[in-house]
């Protein structure tokens, strides 16, 4: 599809997101960057494009912007011309957004008992990501790192030799599963072609790759279609390619995933 | 509708869950009831079905049952009949079997915009059932309470203080956008009648109510639409006013919702 045929048929997507860090937006950025479909990524785009973030997601008053009820904190999605009486839509929430976007980039099954699964891998996922975070601050989300440490330590040693084995072996058998039943060929998670479930397991990955790149590598080992069969061929899925070598792709830093040696395996 | 009449029009819904507690499988019992549809709550009413549920939902095979793929963790939805080939479909993930109810149960609204709305109300107070169980379990969900007290007094001071304050303000202004814009009359968050966002934050709030009851006295005056007006009247939707009296309603004990005095407002 020509760039100027999309820009015709897709509406002007708006991702709402903190500027600079992937986080819980890269989730959204992936399903653009993967179907090649056009999006602003506001903060990072746009001059004081991150007032225009704040003033809809991370106000206190009754309205998120056009209409729309609040939003309780970024990431967010405004879509020109989508809600009532033509005004813009302004929706939040990952997995809604998400769900949203599938349906409109060709990100879902067509089927629907093939997209509930899709879904529940795809929360499953992101269930994972919030325990991540929680690795680095176990404690209060807006305490410092250096301030809860000692936790920090007790509660990435139990993520990394409990809690990551559990979600591994899930998606791995998932993996099987769909090989064995739909065709994936090991490279997607539901049926025979990319579902917004795979960019959320890979992008969960990737971070942890970032995150603990000793436990990784250990569990490559155990987890071989998932974290190298898998994880490799999701990086050549349609946009994605070129997207993960350009300067759109932000680098982690103090976001979700962070580097702590320490938290690391020893 | 009659009770025949019910049976008739619905399948025969089976909730995969743990015995015993309210849990994250009650968000799906509130749907059922609420609407007055049956369903079987598989580990609560079968002989062995505890085994049930175990061997579906917490098996390390590549299916969970019924040619579906495996299943995480519960709770999960068991529908006879509705998956491929006439086989039972077999979802998992709370906010995905609660979407799926709500369609078939009357419990999401008509309109495309307010039923992403009622998503992400949906999605924002799952996230805070999990901050709340963490503020008994904040460093490793297999450890016991008394082996992580200390990290827990911090962590649930911070979710007392901060955190609660952030969701309340922020259903509270959904109340008032809607009863301004939709006419849900401090009743329901999104339109004119009840949908599935009003009983999952309602079972948070009815939750809090039990773990932190000074807290929650406190924060009554402050949030008072949500934690009085909306909270008691959901109470009487449907189903519920019977339900919460039966036995059926489960009570709280070790689940997600704890009491530990140390733990409320001192």
């Amino acid at each position: 599809m020509s760039d100027a045929k999309k820009l015709r048929t897709h509406p002007q997507y708006e991702l709402l997101y903190h500027p600079s860090i992937p986080g819980r937006g890269e989730f959204i950025r992936l399903c653009f960057e993967a179907t090649g479909v056009p999006y602003t990524d506001v903060a990072n785009e746009k001059p004081s494009g991150y007032d225009t973030v704040q003033s809809i997601c991370m106000n206190t008053s009754l309205t998120s912007a056009d209409s729309n009820p609040p939003v309780f904190a970024p990431p967010a999605l405004r879509v020109p011309g989508a809600g009532a009486d033509g005004k813009a839509l302004v929706i939040a929430q990952t997995p809604s957004i998400l769900m949203y976007l599938s349906e409109r980039l060709g990100l879902a099954p067509d089927d629907e008992a093939a997209t509930y699964h899709v879904y529940q891998l795809a929360f499953t996922a992101l269930d994972l990501n919030n325990e991540v975070h929680d690795t680095h601050h176990p404690l209060a989300v807006a305490k410092y790192y250096e301030d809860q440490k000692d936790a920090a330590l007790v509660k990435a040693t139990d993520v990394r030799e409990n809690r990551l084995p559990k979600f591994f072996s899930y998606f791995e058998r998932t993996l099987r599963f769909n090989e064995e039943n739909g065709g994936g060929e090991g490279k997607y998670l539901v049926g025979g072609r990319l579902t917004f479930a795979d960019l959320v397991v890979w992008q969960v990955i990737d971070g942890l790759y970032f995150s603990f790149p000793k436990e990784m590598e250990a569990r490559k080992k155990e987890y071989g279609k998932l974290l190298d069969g898998f994880y490799e061929s999701v990086k050549q899925e349609g946009g994605l390619k070129e997207y993960l070598k350009s300067e759109r792709r932000l680098p982690y830093s103090q976001g979700v995933f962070r580097y702590y040696p320490e938290l690391d395996r020893q």
